[in-house]
């Protein structure tokens, strides 16, 4: 089911309890030189899309929220954000405004690594009021983490910013958007946990193109098939959602 | 120009002094028995592509913020919605994120009612730190005032609340999103100015149904004449508005 | 009935349901270099006093909060102000101590442009948690738009910022306060809406001595006037408020 | 000088450096049986009116801000109020608008012993970002303690609420508010400090009827003479206050 | 009781009506060059904890905040602060976690100056709330102003800052970490009070090394008297603090 | 170094460009029904005072910030906590009077699981603001994950709450605050990250009693050693912390 598709009246009829709705957020923001700005968008979305037409009887999409936490990104340019705490404040309303509507089961299925954060403090923030309530809250790449590692030649197996996993994605779900010449090999990148340590710096620090990884190992064919696990493996766990009993 | 499809480094040769920068706001809410919930950013969204492509040079578009202040709505359920103050907020960080990029002609451009209020207060709270910046901000039928109303037959001519004009336009634009069946006169709205008086009541105290004005008098036809006066009339306004002097 | 005269127990003998109880709110900001700050204070306090003489037992006037929202004067120097988003927390919380005592038709009368926006969204705020109570607003001008416009000789027919008609007033409320040779025909402001677009400029932007219209057209005479017909005009429409019908 | 009647071109020649800004802060809320809501804004604007009378060219007086902190007052009913943290702010702008058009000297005058707190909050909130200016505030009893004190006949000798000093001056500044027979000896209520221990309690749970103190013990000729006394003091210390060199 | 050390069936068994909760605040600022930047909390902390030693049936220690509203000491560095606005909220959440779980009197027992004014507030904004609870302040020094006054040699006699007082009682408590070469003569600092008028400074305008009073008039018998007086007098207060009946 | 123990002159004369400054944060919040509500703070401040210990030249430790964000506790009483939001808010403010000072290279040191989120979004917040310098943030047992997991002998490998690896640490530090004869298996608790999927759920959804995992697995002999390499490895790592470069 898609929420923006649906009339009042058709979405007073959707069980409160049984259904889950699923909020996606994304980011539109500078993707390094070969990624347009909404990779995150255009990734998290078309998953969504694919996860609700495997589980129209049980699912309810809301449109993507593009808007994400880029702060980390605005030295760069090209990037579209709000403040860090603002945006947990932005989720909860969206969230509220749907647990306020009597649904019972959330799920914010999010597509920007800079959201992790913000979108957990959010749940956190609602969970003292909505506490008979499922809240609930994951990245695509950490539902999909092992079909996702599994793909990746570089060294790097896990999806990180404008990468070997991203850029197949976008090769694959819009190949017009890929600027191929301008793909590097972009793994002179600096993690931020270190030793065990959260080192908070920007991506103009961390990175020398506003990328990391091995975009220059994508390919179409490798995004397709990862796209492919990725829905298989996120439309199992949603299923699984489903079923786990309320507490109070 | 759509600023989600490019890349940073196209971005960053966009001219921030000529480009015209437009943000569509909509909102995602019930929309009475016969419309879907996303209505307001359907039409929004089609007004804002259209124009785009007729300026392709001088507009950088961004994608269309979906939520909207939408509290009145709530009693009526299957509606999302930020704090109108929260709202306030988030219109400024988006355009902040501009601002602070050199952008200095940002018009946010609005499908929906209760936004008015909200969209007007955050380009004031920005000016004060933006002062050389051009911050300007429309609906869709404010620009297009004189042609939507040449159309309407019902006795109010102006856009309302899934009414004539609204019915109109998602019958031209997606038809397979309106319940026919459910449409219903609902003339007997009342209004929130009486007298020169702001009354503030919410949508489920006004309309019996979630509705105003005349739904049964929409046709596909004049939402496709309306549509496309539209599009004729907000391209025409948007191409003068990028000649508009700055000021410090 | 004036509220800062009455003590406790007068109050707490006022009928809830059928008193209007009325909030003048103006601002104490430049008004050009004729007329004092206080302008829109003595403007608005005049026409809520004389209001309250006519309407004893029905209307409970409080003291009008001189501040306003002025935060787009500020560059002329003499203004006194609150951030906007500060000012609409400020006039829910007047309006909270009303309605927590128990009021239930709350009037905002304002007697500055700048505060219309606040003042809407202010109320709206405030809606979602008293919805069976009435909240309104409105500027004089909105209540007495033919009265005014009938009597204005300049081009602009409406009231603007120590214009014709403000100036007029003032000459007629308190004429030593006007400083008669600094008024200049002030013609040459520019609108803040061109073709149905909001372009958010301040006072020092879009004025070239902070005043707008012709208030050198302005009398005495002609303020004595538009005064009375001010005040009739009000007094009809707050009498006619208060059969309103309160919905839930 | 008087801000509020003042063209923005006479207050741009006000000198900045030499010239003491007054801005007296009130409240208008219940005060017991036989008082005004207004009481403390009747007596703060009257000593801060003869004041500016007596130092004309050195001070300059804003108009009364009558709105207090006086949540505490509540549960009496007849109490406008706005919550303390929120109070503080809305100081804070004020003294903002004047320092930011360049105005060093700002003397916060009060006349409602629950704006002490708040208003001291709010210009150590200031100072952080107006080292350079001295920002001062006083109620008017702390000024004239000592003149008070010889004044007052009933056990307390300073002012309270509704009291012997209050009642005298409100019976002295105007006569015709003063419900007499109203009048009670409430000298049962509860301090708020007690061993050097606040006592949080609202004045529901520390009067039995609104008031502390003797009221009963109030005249006209002590509040007359009370009141030049306090004049007299406040005008002398003003003029010190002038004199206070400024510090880096 | 120190809450601390107990477990959570430990502190559920404690009786809410009758044990008073006993929070310390100070600070961690510097102190002038002859004190440790922990001045107020090792003073603070000591006295609490053998108040507790001396009510241990009655009353329920919480571990001391260190953390200050400190900002009128930053410009002399070593100083943690939060901001003072923020510093009334961050009392209020402890204090609510504990009126939440039940507890109905909480005292806050100070021993910074500059936390005066925010933890009264702080309290006021709870009182609203928690109307049958009794919310206390104090700071050691107020509640023992006789016994420290009498023991005071310089003219001052009464609590400052890394004065006469505080440096006796880290002589006597911490002696390793009193500088006893940097002590000097500080009565040159101004006061924050003439003549019942508040001038905010901060503390780089006040003192000419950060301290204020006669440190060189300090000792650790001095200290080790005052200590024991404190200790004593705030026990005894503490006990009838208990006593106090609740009112609605 | 230990910034509370030192004066301003001290701490003025400490690098700013090399000293590594480290606040340790933790909680008191209820854990389970055989350890103290300070758990978190004791093992917290314990690993930080030996690691002072073993870098006195470069490291200056603050005391430790007790209070956590706890909110996921409250419904076990016993609980001490900000509001996530303001948590952050809060970290941010201490780390600014630091970073203010000159200070920075920055690490919060936490020793509880529920500060990790609000911990990492107020470095986020900061980070706009200070680009030049390191924030850092870790908990003891992700820097020593690897010790410890090599010492549980329980099936999980990682501290919990009041867990295998907290008995046995306060077994070791404070044996007299553990309540053996209350210690159970309690490795009947939910996860709150299954699939991949963070589940939002509190303490009194997520287990039986309060606790996780195998305390009845916990002895002071395991927690000496675990105690002792965790000591051993922050203290590594916290010199090589010392060693990054900054980056603009």
């Amino acid at each position: 089911m898609k929420y923006a598709e649906m009339t009042a009246i058709e979405l007073k009829n959707v069980s409160r309890d049984e259904t889950l709705v699923v909020l996606p957020i994304a980011a539109v923001e500078q993707h390094g030189p070969h990624l347009p700005t909404a990779t995150d968008e255009i990734i998290c979305t078309a998953v969504a899309e694919q996860v609700e037409q495997r589980l129209k009887e049980s699912v309810l999409l809301l449109p993507t929220l593009w808007l994400g936490a880029s702060q980390h990104h605005l030295r760069w340019g090209a990037t579209l954000t709000s403040r860090v705490e603002n945006y947990e404040t932005l989720l909860c309303e969206i969230c509220e405004s749907l647990l306020d509507d009597g649904f019972r089961r959330v799920l914010i299925l999010n597509g920007h690594g800079g959201n992790i954060g913000p979108m957990q403090i959010s749940l956190r923030r609602l969970q003292v009021h909505y506490r008979n309530c499922q809240l609930m809250a994951a990245s695509y790449w950490s539902i999909a983490e092992a079909e996702i590692t599994a793909l990746m030649e570089g060294e790097c197996k896990t999806v990180g910013h404008a990468c070997e996993a991203e850029t197949s994605l976008v090769m694959h779900l819009r190949p017009e958007l890929v600027r191929k010449s301008h793909i590097e090999n972009s793994d002179d990148y600096q993690l931020d946990m270190v030793d065990g340590v959260y080192l908070c710096n920007d991506m103009f620090q961390r990175t020398s193109q506003g990328a990391t990884g091995r975009p220059d190992l994508a390919t179409a064919e490798k995004g397709a098939e990862m796209f492919s696990k990725i829905v298989y493996r996120v439309t199992d766990v949603l299923k699984s959602l489903q079923k786990i009993p309320f507490s109070e």
